[in-house]
């Protein structure tokens, strides 16, 4: 099988950090460049962190910078109580081999490359979609010439909540409710990762320990980025573990029958109360809907082969594949 | 045990006359009103059936003819390819024995039952909730003087979805988003009987032949009542029976322990695509959220013990409780 080329969209993030090693280790897939946007922390920090994270995991993969704020809002605050104020946990690291700073902002990397590479391209979006937005507007045929859109993001209620900023809202997509109406309602092929399974999707602190004892520097890595998230999650869910946000994106690329999915469009609130709720129309509900009949389908995960998602992630940590 | 003392707020409606025939042969209920809404018909058509249901199973109980639209918005279209011309699926019956009509509105009819059995009174709404933002308009106190409210609306995606009538919407909701919003913004003892419970407890046909074949003049009526409900949910879902909608919310009052309730305020989205949305914010969620958090925290039903519920529906019709 030919590897999987991606361009990962991320904010890093401790979440992303961890899906990024995940990447890294995968012998099935090759990162053509990271492109980052605000989100869990400022553009200046999670710029910053994707250099520091290819240049450490996945040296010559440049990294592009994105978006500072969302389409039409002001920029939100940095979430320093869940990724630190470093937006990588609090560790110290080492800025001496950040990858190089792309040319190009970001949207531009991301249609050149894709352009560059016609159907082969997954676009691996983790953070507000503010990017692929720009990158939309710019030249909206790129939506055809990529492979898959996936993006971690969202929630669709289907074990029991619609949101974790707010009741109706997840992060990534409150983040820029504007900009993911806008992506969700374009012609690739897209897959939605959201709170649905990536909340029932628990890394223990064990396992955890296990990676870090077991995965060499990556693990040491993994134990020590996380262990600021960890404290957030016992302190604001009693979780002793962490929510698998993130890497769940890339399990999907790699094993997406680890994933059940669901078909029909999504639209996203951009108003009131539910702003940045995505809501989907499945496939199969025989009723007229003008809002969504229009747009294409997309695939929305709702269930997880969670101890299959976590063997694939802890096998390509300790090198067990 | 005390009867449950009932104001049956309805706009029959198929499944409302299902649960009426549930509350005139279940020995725990005391039936002590009907009052109308529009909704599933025309409150011209909802009002005469309410008077026929009543006047047919419990007689001498009145009948208070309700909203005719809701609070800020034009009445809906009937829901004919449902519910039939008439309301109650086609069937014909003998407008001879209609109860009597009440001279009060709905809404007054509410308040001086309410104040005349102080901390006695359930209040059982299975259509849109205008009658009850209008009695809760005139006379707040009615929200501390109810025993509980028992609604039958909204839908929360724990299985599976979040609307019937859109893809984010419940009909009954839909059918006055304002006045549900205000309704479940008061201070009584609300639980919420919505999609996620309703679509799940299924009467196939068989089950409905059984009913008609043992269950005497009333199985036989709730057979023909439900002929043409029964072909609307094999057009529209392919299903072979119905789902159980106002009967689950007279089973919650009946065997509350049937349910699985989750605990925290509940908002209704009043504009935008996702209008007529019911969204909790589960008591657990650990964020602030203005809109919700100053609110007084319904239970809402997320799961329910299926065979359970039906035994206690059958065992009511063929009176072998």
């Amino acid at each position: 099988m030919s590897r999987h080329k991606i361009i990962y969209d991320t904010d890093p993030g401790v979440d992303d950090a961890m899906a990024l090693v995940f990447q890294a280790l995968h012998p099935d897939i090759e990162l053509l460049g990271l492109t980052s946007v605000f989100g869990n922390a400022s553009i200046e920090t999670t710029t910053c962190n994707a250099r520091f994270l290819a240049g450490r995991f996945t040296p010559g993969v440049p990294v592009a910078r994105g978006a500072a704020a969302p389409l039409r809002r002001a920029a939100p605050e940095p979430l320093a109580s869940i990724h630190g104020d470093n937006g990588l946990g609090n560790i110290a690291f080492d800025t001496t081999g950040l990858a190089a700073l792309d040319a190009r902002p970001a949207h531009r990397f991301i249609i050149d490359t894709v352009r560059a590479h016609p159907g082969e391209v997954t676009l691996l979006a983790v953070g507000p979609l503010t990017n692929l937005a720009l990158a939309l507007a710019d030249d909206p045929r790129i939506a055809s010439l990529v492979k898959q859109l996936v993006i971690m993001g969202g929630a669709f209620g289907t074990h029991g909540v619609l949101g974790n900023v707010t009741p109706a809202a997840e992060a990534n997509i409150l983040g820029d409710p504007e900009a993911a109406d806008s992506v969700l309602g374009a012609a690739w092929p897209v897959t939605i990762v959201g709170l649905d399974v990536t909340q029932p999707t628990i890394m223990s602190r064990d396992y955890l320990a296990s990676l870090r004892d077991r995965g060499g520097a990556a693990g040491q890595f993994l134990w020590d980025v996380s262990r600021h998230y960890e404290a957030f999650h016992w302190q604001s869910a009693q979780l002793q573990g962490v929510y698998v946000h993130d890497p769940s994106a890339v399990a999907y690329v790699l094993a997406p029958h680890l994933y059940t999915t669901r078909s029909g469009p999504v639209r996203v609130v951009t108003d009131g109360i539910a702003v940045g709720q995505t809501i989907q129309k499945p496939s199969t509900m025989p009723v007229l809907a003008p809002d969504w009949d229009s747009r294409p389908a997309c695939e929305v995960c709702i269930d997880v082969d969670v101890p299959g998602m976590l063997a694939l992630y802890e096998r390509t940590i300790c090198g067990t594949l």
